[in-house]
């Protein structure tokens, strides 16, 4: 028997605008630290203590593990990360307004993007400043390996080798594994774990910074179908607003334009290069 | 040809407070964030980009990493950490006040502990709450492994095979390797790479929070001798205020019980449970 615990990560400040993010290395907002400390706070107050960690190579994810790890004194720990683990990649629309882009292209092509399961947006062109062809940390992966778009039957199948070899190996040693990654990474693994349909996934939603714990048997299946969040109510209710949201305004699950305050990081100044 | 670039963690806040903190898993002064803020500039002004980062198990050396590598935008790099990169394990003088302590023994014997290569301060009692023996991090080495003290040579000793085993193979691969660590833990590598005899290495130190870059040959020597310092003004300055305390009062290097402000981290809670 093995333990995993999955961690979405808290709110990035493109989140909090309302833009698609993909894999566009934006940070967490304000927001997504606090998000990220009661994370930390669940998993002490649970007494569960992850042996090891894997990430995404985005920094909302890597950050959002570092703030929860600190907080339950477990810095120490090791650390994997891949590009597996990454958000689905959301094409041409990175770094769009999702509202406008509900606007310009017609609710039903919006939401086929957002939430069929093998209709990809279109392809980011490599020349955008938002591709991530050459960017540093993708170096070591052919060009025919970094995704121009994505629909979450993509995630899966780039996602599952990583289960596979990775991260399996892990659990079958024994250890108690934190995977802090995205939605649809996250989607993907459940998907996976759960066994759900391609019709069925599409309807699921994972909380931001509240744990998710699955007891594994000897096969890696979960024990209990679905896990078990460290805080049921706050996950159910975040759950049920993300439905509720798609029940207005004509099925969109995007948000309103929020008024979000500047995203304040009073930690460090941020002006790592572009690449 | 190789670059390793090596960085010793910003203060601590036993630092501030005069304590001997060796093993004791103490956090950053909102001085020493700053000091890794201004380690990731000076990575970023050098266009110096590591390829993986090593660390020990201590959340000091840890957190420096963390904070100049985001600064870097590099959170995203691979990490090993090792325990063999650990500060010096200061026996039954952790948490001891460095003043009283040279008061209660007397300057030869305080001299004695902090700078003689080969004598290592008393050790600590396993039933000591400061004693490593219990700690959670170190439960995969057997209890003889886990120091009970240990002098600069000890350091040397479990020190080596890490950068045999661990460092130089991602040298050898032609990866940019950084090393956040301690400064018992970098003089002692220093000493193996710079090849300074026992007595010289006593009177070296490594300021805090400036990265030192060696250029390594294919046998893994330095290009040059000492490396540089990304900012040599500044270390310049550091290491000469370390020899300047040791010239005043009584050769004594320990700061005076500094009035510094409690350590500011407005980053968000620590409630790590001891272990």
């Amino acid at each position: 028997m093995a333990t995993l615990v999955l961690l979405r990560h808290g709110e990035s400040v493109w989140n909090a605008e309302g833009l698609f993010t993909g894999w566009v290395d934006v940070d967490l907002s304000a927001k997504g630290e606090s998000e990220a400390t009661k994370g930390g706070d669940l998993l002490l107050d649970a007494d569960i203590t992850p042996d090891v960690l894997h990430t995404s190579l985005l920094k909302r994810a890597i950050r959002t593990a570092n703030i929860a790890l600190d907080v339950a004194d477990l810095l120490w720990i090791p650390v994997k990360r891949s590009w597996r683990l990454n958000e689905r990649h959301y094409g041409a629309l990175q770094g769009k307004n999702k509202a406008q882009t509900r606007e310009e292209f017609g609710e039903e092509q919006f939401m086929t993007w957002r939430r069929s399961y093998d209709t990809p947006p279109p392809p980011i062109k490599d020349d955008d400043p938002l591709s991530q062809v050459n960017d540093l940390r993708y170096a070591e992966l052919p060009s025919e390996l970094i995704p121009r778009s994505e629909c979450l039957a993509d995630v899966v199948d780039r996602m599952l080798p990583y289960w596979y070899d990775s991260i399996i190996p892990d659990l079958a040693a024994g250890k108690t594994v934190m995977v802090a990654a995205h939605g649809n990474s996250l989607r993907a693994l459940v998907k996976h774990l759960d066994d759900i349909s391609d019709e069925k996934i599409v309807g699921l939603n994972i909380p931001t910074g509240i744990p998710l714990v699955y007891e594994l048997d000897d096969d890696f299946s979960p024990l209990k179908r679905g896990g078990e969040y460290l805080d049921p109510a706050a996950a159910k209710a975040a759950i049920e607003a993300v439905k509720n949201q798609g029940a207005g305004k004509g099925g969109s699950t995007a948000k309103p334009a929020a008024k979000s305050p500047a995203p304040k990081d009073e930690r460090k100044p941020r002006r790592g290069k572009r690449r």
